[in-house]
């Protein structure tokens, strides 16, 4: 074995040591804030048949790979007030874009008795915190990848506060056919993105095409208390959040609605009797935000040994 | 819901915190000493039938969960030259011991061009560091959790260095009936481990009883650079490590001696070709660390939602 065969390319290798630096950094602004870092499990109790779940033989049962912190982010929430985590999380999702990886991994955080408003303020000083120190702490690795370090020194709060009502206005005269409550394609985030240089929020997406487990805004039902937090300059989508319910009675209401069995997600109804107090809580994709920051044509440039659709090698 | 019927007890909220604060802490020691955090993937191909390893639908494929950075860490050492990742790994072994999660959390890393000395130096100096800034900093949770702070502080380099060869002779001078050649059983680990108050290791374990893919000593080829780092005060080994072999010669004749197949580790032989500098490394297991450090009767009590053969709930 001729030993060094096929070392990695600089550019490859910056792009690794940048990712690095953006975890550190998110680490630090948690720790300056008294968030205590917390892990979920990776193995969690099975979730029936769903086509965006990895299943794993667990012993004589069957198991699911983690999709994020979400299902015990309100216990730890309850418990210790804020808290975050950074781990790995799993999607099935049967895409091969830019931007979909089946492996990935996520700064997610929790913070109880908070709404909508507290995580768009955290996530944009968290953001912008992230930003400034990678324009000044990786200037070697962003010039490396020819991005432009400048352009994340001027990212601060506040962040732009879209609504999707607002956002269905504004992409029906952009010239888009979409109707309100369609979910947003790829083609509209970058549309959206490319208008703006910063990071901005798009809030209350319907409760139709939301996840079951988020509450309803108390004055307009038809709405969920969710935001999503998209990049600029077309790179879109790079963290997802909400309130969630902590009210049983909705939460039954809107499983059965989706058709989602209670006896496959007892485990679920359980943690939510295991000191959930209301909180709200994101979710940041590290690859999308690292995609962004680097100016990353391909998802898979931001991690060492990606994984998606196309297979796991080696 | 009453919403918050079944908080945590402080003892189980201070071990949580302590465990997160020696995740800071090795990540500030790193940091110091100018590693590179890395993140290896957590689905790695399948290595066909394994009785510790947990088998993924991976679409219409088969993949295997990780079991540690080790096969991509030869590649991350080789273009980074210090390289450390935190992450979790999963192992499928029946055993349901006070000192068994079938998911934890480890401490890796992984150094170019270095031997048995350096990963023992590097670990010394780590854990101590670790060490003297829980006493510091997590006093609060260490009086919680009714241990001594000030034996943490009392941990320095160097920590005793006994060979595998010393280790039989005094387990047979203390009455075991252990043979050159056999395993560490638990009883002789925690025998040891009693009779010291600093971590102290056991290196160069017989080949036949270790990994396939480490090296042999050149002058004695029935040993392997293997180092092993146990905790005292009766609480056993916390870390594994060794130099592995970059030579595919010696790699092929020992997965042939144990009967693994080359085809189902083309990939694994991949890895070796891409990069593969000489290098040493070391896994240091976070909740048996973190049982040691806070004195914990069970394994479980490092780990907010545990997982053991016993199941997966909630």
């Amino acid at each position: 074995m001729s030993g060094c065969n096929l070392l990695w390319s600089e550019r490859r290798k910056a792009a690794i040591k940048a990712r690095a630096k953006i975890l550190d950094a998110a680490r630090s602004w948690f720790n300056r804030h008294n968030y205590i870092e917390v892990h979920g499990p990776v193995l969690i109790p099975s979730i029936g048949h769903h086509p965006n779940t990895f299943e794993v033989e667990y012993f004589d049962k069957k198991a699911c790979l983690t999709q994020g912190l979400q299902p015990y982010a309100g216990v730890f929430a309850s418990n210790f007030g804020r808290v975050y985590t950074i781990a790995p999380v799993f999607r099935a999702e049967k895409a091969t874009t830019h931007r979909h990886l089946t492996e990935y991994w996520r700064i997610e955080a929790a913070i109880s008795h908070s709404d909508l408003d507290t995580i768009m303020r955290v996530q944009e000083q968290l953001v912008s915190y992230i930003c400034k120190s990678l324009s000044k702490e990786a200037q070697k690795e962003l010039d490396i990848l020819q991005c432009d370090a400048e352009r994340l020194g001027r990212i601060r709060p506040p962040f732009r506060r879209l609504t999707y009502d607002t956002t269905i206005k504004t992409l029906q005269e952009d010239g888009f056919s979409v109707q309100w409550g369609s979910k947003l394609e790829w083609e509209h985030e970058k549309h959206l993105s490319l208008k703006f240089n910063q990071p901005f929020f798009i809030s209350e997406f319907p409760v139709d095409i939301e996840t079951y487990f988020l509450q309803s805004n108390p004055t307009k039902p038809e709405l969920s208390l969710s935001v999503d937090l998209l990049a600029p300059e077309g790179y879109g989508e790079i963290s997802t959040g909400g309130k969630p319910t902590i009210r049983k009675e909705e939460l039954l209401r809107k499983m059965k609605e989706e058709e989602i069995g209670q006896a496959e997600r007892k485990w679920y109804l359980d943690l939510r009797e295991m000191g959930s107090l209301p909180y709200s809580g994101f979710a940041i994709g590290v690859e999308r935000f690292a995609q962004w920051i680097c100016e990353l044509e391909h998802i898979k440039e931001a991690f060492a040994f990606p994984r998606s659709m196309d297979g796991i090698y080696p």
